[in-house]
């Protein structure tokens, strides 16, 4: 193992990886080298072309903190997240779909009660959200775990408002036991993925657009059933055919519809006009030995 | 496009790319694209696995410090920087050998005189270094910039060692008139790569060591040349066929000759067996326009 030429390199490696004792990680690893020495070849990167790389990597992870992924946005910008979320998610026939996670999920939302109004004063559109959740068979899924974020009507998440002290637009909800989940919050609106860091810079350099359509992200888990991490998209939005993270699809997109002011259906009362979005989940059976 | 299926993602995440201002990085970002996908597909990689990923880069990233650099050891390890090096040097007929640059070059290494001691009072076998640089006419190169760094007798660089105050085994010189540098430092040993971080779990999990043969680090530069990148290796050394980073070149392998004590051609006077190389070193014509 000498003198390596720019071919016998990646057997070479290959063959070194042959002792992984897992052999699901040899096959993973054996894989992404192939691949990866491929891609090399193929463009024939250069010395500043691979250190441009090196610094570009670098400063992905460097841009990573407890409330920003910055790592996760450049699988999602491009297109890798929704490729594994396809692969995991083919046999969905009669479930909801999945989509991305995306960077802005945060473990340990606080736990609200059904019915409560999310929104932490923020300025917005009053949006009334009736979520129901239920099984293949449709029975429905009483006590699951329902965590929902979404984005304020400035585009921006909580996590990206660092002069607000704590979570907006965010919690965990368990459905009631006839399987909905019921708040208020605030209409979402369409924004562009965080471009400060490297995610962002590969976006300009590339020449595309940063926008998402407004969604609400949900993550729904119950007892014998696969967890669904999915959006509900708002129907109209001037972003559905080019989101920058690739993530719509036809069957998660509603009418967020407009509603004059007067009387909710849990009896709060509007003086002016809100929204109301009604969204039914059917969740999969957990797959055995899951 | 919305709607994105397991291939249809590519081929969407492509035509996305085609804007791309600069003909280069269109090419270098279709090809990673395609190439990353192609790795995601083939191995049909699970959500944990990619968080798994994500994880790994995220922590590889925030590994990188001033004095340490993960994602090159990680590039090194996995045989990518070894390529990027036969891709850039293929034509070297009569030129001296490149290979990797590896992590622990430092920009900034002191400047020191022709003839200094660089061992900074280091334990080890003194050894004396003559190296000659010149065309590939055979013209002796004057004041080429000779930066040189390699392991102390325990297989660790200086800025692995947080109790050291500064530079050792470290250091910048100015080839003689006759195009010749000649130093004082210690007898390098093989050391394992740094494996406290994520390309040491790599190592690990894949059933690899971490060794790399004893070696110096030279990185010469001289006008109207092409800026090299080497290393010499110590001939015997017991992992010269299994470099953890796949760097060795058969070129590049010289003997340390172990000497008696007594008198170096320095004048220097000594009372222990010491060592002494002798490197010539080719350096190729600057390319057109470079």
């Amino acid at each position: 193992m000498r003198d390596m030429d720019e071919r016998g390199i990646t057997a070479s490696v290959i063959e070194r990886l042959q002792a992984t004792p897992d052999p699901r990680l040899r096959r993973i690893m054996t894989s992404l080298v192939r691949h990866l020495h491929d891609f090399v070849r193929d463009v024939e990167l250069t010395e500043a072309e691979w250190a441009t790389a090196i610094d570009f990597l670098t400063r992905t992870g460097q841009a990573c903190t407890g409330t920003r992924q910055e790592f996760i946005l450049l699988s999602d910008t491009l297109g890798v997240s929704i490729l594994v979320d396809a692969l995991a998610h083919r046999a969905g026939s009669g479930v909801t779909e999945s989509t991305v996670l995306g960077p802005f999920y945060v473990e340990g939302a606080p736990e609200r009660a059904n019915g409560a109004d999310i929104s932490a004063g923020l300025v917005g559109e009053p949006l009334f959200v009736e979520a129901s959740i239920a099984g293949r068979d449709g029975a429905a899924l009483a006590g699951a775990t329902v965590d929902v974020w979404h984005s304020d009507d400035e585009g921006f998440y909580d996590v990206q408002r660092p002069d607000r002290p704590g979570p907006a637009l965010r919690a965990r909800f368990h459905s009631d036991a006839a399987g909905w989940v019921r708040f208020w919050t605030i209409q979402p609106r369409s924004y562009p993925v965080p471009v400060d860091g490297p995610a962002g810079e590969m976006l300009r350099a590339t020449g595309r657009h940063a926008f998402r359509p407004a969604h609400v992200h949900f993550r729904l888990a119950a007892p014998g059933h696969a967890t669904l991490v999915t959006h509900i998209f708002v129907a109209g939005d001037a972003y559905l055919d080019s989101d920058a993270v690739f993530a719509v699809k036809h069957s998660l997109i509603r009418d967020f519809t407009e509603q004059p002011p007067g009387t909710a259906p849990d009896g709060r009362v509007l003086g002016r006009p809100w929204r109301r979005l009604e969204a039914a989940f059917v969740l999969a059976e957990a797959a055995l030995g899951a």
